[in-house]
């Protein structure tokens, strides 16, 4: 994963993804259940907006979350703690360099971590072997090119852009959401069937114009004014029009979309064996 | 409706808009069933598309279809009489010049047809108007500014701004379906419920692949080539770069995206009648 992350770590920041957990638990989530006593990896759990929610659905089953951060895992950790459950256990670790056996989990789980990352195909490659043979992996990812609005704002798109750039350059890819079938396909997955989970949001749903139009996607926008323009990609005037348009969206007139896509994938056969169950899988 | 109809007349654009019918019905009309003895008004019907999955799906309503085209009108009426439907009736007719009373219907359905339109929000108040009171209209329209897809291609996207372009300079808008929502609010109708539908399409669904990706959305951009070209709006060479990763998107490690939008509203007061049920509607 790359040190920079796009986002920054400021509480602000912290909050927006908490905020953004609530507003879209159900979209995302509502179909992602693990069974009693299955062992899951949940990658790069951040400050555990995820990490509550997985607890909270599958109280039975057992979650190892790691993160870079030592700081955003403590962070994970009181609000496991604080929500009561005892089924999470943290490590700090890399992606790219996993400290579990091959084989370890019956399931992963990946949100909003593959747009982070410079080389995307090789840390699913790795956690699939992780994963024992019929194990599933979960890989959920926005698309920044999902978004577009009404009324139509240059200004806005340009703002928006500046994210798209600013997460390219820090070694990542803001509009990953579109390849996870191609990702989890050539990673040598089996079963894979992706699908979008659309945030439409008009007047009519008054939670979603606050909760996801304003508090996250716009947010997540402004979060990037000071590097976007510090960089020269963008004048602060535009950007600040961007953003005042983004806010325009959510007028009682205004129409925002964006989609976020799900991936489930099965571990199949093991490379060079037909059935992938009269083998011992290589690490 | 504006006399230049962007998409052409020709017969290879009928075939499309039946192929597009075909794949696509289930995901934009499940939802849409008219009770027995209702009258329904579907406007602007083409060459029938929609005409026969409607008399399908509602086979004990009335329908009345009317077109701006008698051409138009005779290849829709053939497609439902070989279908063997008696439930509708045809009319030349313009949706600015209606030749119905007041109250006339019980509901109105409208598809693919506000984009082609310079005052949608009139012809959405004067289709109001012949609806009875309580009675629904049912609005569907595309956006192509929610088609993105993988590859990223600059040249796909311009070949797509090119259509986007042409149906402007006509008096359209492309990129309608965000605006459902409020041209029907603003066009005083009540419980407007508009949703996204979403057509995403990766090479698990080859169905999709072929009958969407390749026959609908990239048939249809291919159509606008010439007239493209021809007004100097972008070079061939890059038109043609431009389809030809539009069909690459359809590969098998390719991915496409396409939202149209589906609005639901109902007629209820007359302005100036608080409860709408006291007072003859005003024509």
């Amino acid at each position: 994963m790359s040190d920079t992350y796009v986002h920054g770590y400021r509480s602000r920041e912290q909050e927006r993804l908490n905020d953004q957990a609530g507003a879209l638990v159900d979209l995302l989530h509502s179909d992602t259940a693990y069974p009693r006593m299955s062992k899951v990896l949940e990658v790069a759990c951040g400050v555990g907006a995820q990490t509550v929610m997985l607890a909270r659905r599958s109280p039975d089953a057992q979650f190892t979350s790691i993160d870079l951060s030592e700081e955003s895992i403590s962070v994970a950790r009181r609000a496991v703690d604080r929500a009561g459950f005892t089924n999470v256990s943290f490590q700090q670790s890399n992606i790219f360099d996993l400290p579990f056996e091959s084989g370890s989990f019956d399931h992963v789980f990946v949100c909003f971590v593959l747009e982070h990352l410079a080389q995307p195909l090789e840390a699913l490659a790795l956690l699939k072997r992780r994963l024992k043979l019929g194990g599933t992996i979960t890989v959920i990812e926005g698309d920044h090119g999902s978004a577009y609005f009404h009324p139509i704002s240059a200004a806005a798109q340009a703002a928006i852009d500046c994210l798209v750039r600013l997460q390219r350059e820090a070694g990542g890819n803001a509009l990953i959401g579109r390849e996870i079938y191609p990702l989890l396909v050539e990673a040598g997955f089996d079963d894979v069937r992706v699908s979008p989970r659309v945030v439409y949001v008009d007047s009519s749903r008054p939670d979603l114009v606050e909760g996801f139009t304003r508090r996250t996607f716009t947010a997540m926008i402004e979060g990037v004014r000071e590097a976007a323009v510090a960089r020269g990609l963008i004048e602060a005037a535009t950007f600040d029009a961007g953003v005042r348009d983004l806010h325009r969206a959510a007028a009682s007139d205004g129409v925002f979309n964006y989609t976020f896509f799900k991936g489930v994938a099965r571990r199949g056969d093991v490379p060079g064996s037909p059935d992938g169950r009269t083998r011992p899988v290589a690490t």
